[in-house]
């Protein structure tokens, strides 16, 4: 009998993690029925963190948060001086979110803690990874990788007006030890390799592939890079009933025009390599008014590609699309280039320890490429770093339709519990193992 | 010496003219720069009908207020029961409008009483025209004629939440008056032929017709009908990043798709019917996130004609755009109609009145159609009506850089009392003439 497959089918328990999805769920702002909202650092984020720090101490483990706002928990036999794996994901939704995004990958680490003490693996809740509260996402993971020092996190605000640093502080962001040189620093503040063996951040898939596949779970091998773009064309501001259709520069069919032209480069650059995508998810029109001609309008463009050479190509085309479409028009053209994060491969070790621990689980892991960033992207240059996709129904994300199955989401944890084993060999699932060798 | 007209030219006051536009432009909320803001029964709005009524009283005017809010200024010589001539406009503003707008048709009458208290003259400032303030144009004049009662004018609302009835009450909005029958009613409170001869509004042109014919005024024979309509295209809100370009049902990428449509009709049925126009002012994508693919997006629809038959086949022909568009791409579309207005002719014999008034100061008053509705389309089915347009630099309008000429509005100011003087036989350039024939 494989006592090992057997003991983490048993220890590991589905009905605990439904529960901790349920309950942060239950924490949203409301009303839930429109979607989970928990802007970072507000009300309902704080009560999530709040949760998941009760559950943590209730099963042994010791709590803290380093200068960037992230929460890291381990349990309290693993000192923080110990070298362990890392595994965890954010609790910031979306506005009008789902159940699983972000929770999912924070919860499986929990339950881990919870059914192996003995595993060295330490979870972290990445503060601020969405983005929507702050317009910039993961910043938690950028703070405590170095890449957005105290000057960047104060100068980014929310809806309230209040800055990361500002909105940040009662839960631990620190401006002034963000501050410090590596020699004055606290070691927790920055991520190392000394620290770390690496991490896996559990998420649910954000496309079609598992669900229509029948596949429960992925292991990660890329995460697609990002460009994003603010286009402002600038016309003529009129009246809607008085200036003929020959005499305008109306600036939002301009935009809507180029809407429509971005559209088509995606689907091409799609077809060059596949899993690029191209949108534009916000339009605004000024003055915005029923009979008046809109006078300027402003969208977002954001690109993605596994491939760096296609993002290079596809954004000289954004920026050529843009500047013809405003000249026909007669329609000034500003183009603001406002992120711009390379594709980030995966640590491929990891993924084949992945993919061998759910072989032993009697499961076949295939390799998928991520469009969606994550803070795993953010971690990837500075340790091992791979994720486990989770089926989704329909690739629906970032809608409170988002759903996973429980069970896959409890396969995603005995896979991870069981790479942690099989690679420190201290688990009691391999204690068992070894006589029978 | 033609006594009439030059008594006419030193007694009409361009610099008076020019003196009350610039000082209800400084009444506007700051910063002015940015252009001129008078919502609707707020402060600036309110500062605007001080001075007037002030300049009014200095004159030897005396004042009322209808139930639905405009505000009648009669010199004191003219009892409130005789029939006279009406002529004004509003002081309202669009956000970041222009000086003139409205203004010019409010101080062209004001001047007129100043200068010729004989004249039987009432000067109306009409509450609300432009729909900016509570959604919907032109409401005290829909009020005054019966049109809205007090059930409409109680569930429109502005920015704060307040109705017009509500916001309306500290000036004279009265929705207990509003409701009498006729038999109980002040007669104020309604339009009535009996009071009136007729009206004229003198307003800025709203294209590009009289600047560049090198025209100063016009006479209006008619106003353009108005549909408007508000569109919802509904698809599947979804990740940016990870949803690939083929499985996408984007509403913000219909909706473009839409909006040029509809330009190209309105470009089409312009050709059909010279100065029918077709406008998307507004289009809001929900959730609007860079990130993210709209999950729907709702857009305005403007469309005018001065042609009862193009209205219908034009608004058959948006409804079967909106509808193949979002068919073709598995979107979900709703049509709203939010407003019909047909086409108002204006009248033929005050047309002609004011070109013979021209004609005898030595101008040639050519004939054009107002694009853009006003508070005399309102009132045209109610008394015999007119318009004066006067030339706006390059048709700039509901914009800052909206300028007229002050001596073509003085010009018009000249013609509308030469009108009525030849009407009535009572000023003193008629009976200047008198002993001469």
């Amino acid at each position: 009998m494989n006592s090992s497959g057997s003991d983490r089918t048993t220890i590991i328990s589905a009905e605990r993690i439904e529960a901790d999805i349920e309950a942060i769920a239950a924490l949203s702002e409301t009303p839930v029925e429109a979607g989970h909202n928990r802007p970072t650092f507000g009300a309902a984020w704080a009560r999530a963190r709040d949760y998941l720090v009760a559950q943590a101490t209730a099963a042994g483990c010791v709590h803290r948060t380093d200068a960037a706002g992230n929460i890291h928990i381990r349990h309290a036999s693993h000192p923080w001086t110990e070298r362990v794996w890392l595994s965890g994901s954010h609790i910031d939704s979306v506005p009008s979110g789902g159940k699983y995004d972000g929770v999912m990958g924070v919860v499986v680490p929990l339950e881990i803690l919870r059914s192996y003490p003995a595993l060295p693996l330490e979870l972290v809740v990445f503060a601020e990874e969405e983005g929507t509260t702050f317009g910039v996402g993961m910043l938690g993971s950028r703070g405590w990788a170095g890449e957005f020092g105290p000057d960047v996190l104060g100068a980014i605000r929310n809806a309230d007006g209040r800055s990361f640093l500002e909105a940040g502080a009662p839960f631990g962001v620190d401006a002034a030890k963000l501050a410090l040189p590596p020699g004055k620093r606290d070691p927790g503040d920055r991520i190392d390799r000394d620290s770390y063996v690496g991490l896996v951040e559990v998420h649910p898939e954000q496309g079609l592939s598992l669900w229509r596949l029948g596949c429960s779970v992925a292991a990660v091998d890329r995460i697609a890079g990002r460009r994003q773009y603010s286009v402002t064309l600038t016309g003529q501001e009129n009246h809607a009933g008085s200036t003929g259709m020959l005499g305008r520069r109306d600036a939002l069919a301009g935009a809507a025009e180029l809407v429509v032209e971005l559209e088509t480069l995606g689907l091409e650059l799609d077809g060059t390599v596949p899993g690029t995508v191209l949108t534009v998810g916000s339009l605004t029109a000024t003055p915005g008014a029923i009979n008046v001609i809109a006078g300027s309008t402003t969208l977002t463009i954001d690109f993605r590609s596994s491939d760096p050479d296609l993002l290079d190509r596809g954004s000289d085309r954004i920026r050529e699309t843009a500047t013809r479409v405003a000249y026909d028009r007669g329609l000034e053209c500003a183009i603001e280039a406002t992120e711009e994060i390379p594709p980030r491969p995966m640590s491929a070790d990891i993924c084949e320890r992945l993919t061998a621990a759910a072989a032993s689980l009697g499961v076949e892991m295939k390799t998928v490429t991520s469009g969606a960033l994550h803070d795993a992207a953010v971690v990837s240059p500075y340790l091992p770093t791979a994720m486990i996709f989770v089926a989704s129904r329909d690739g629906i994300s970032h809608n409170p339709d988002e759903f996973s199955r429980i069970e896959d989401v409890a396969l995603a944890a005995r896979i991870l519990a069981t790479m942690i084993e099989t690679e420190c060999g201290i688990a009691h699932g391999r204690q068992d193992r070894e006589p029978a060798v």
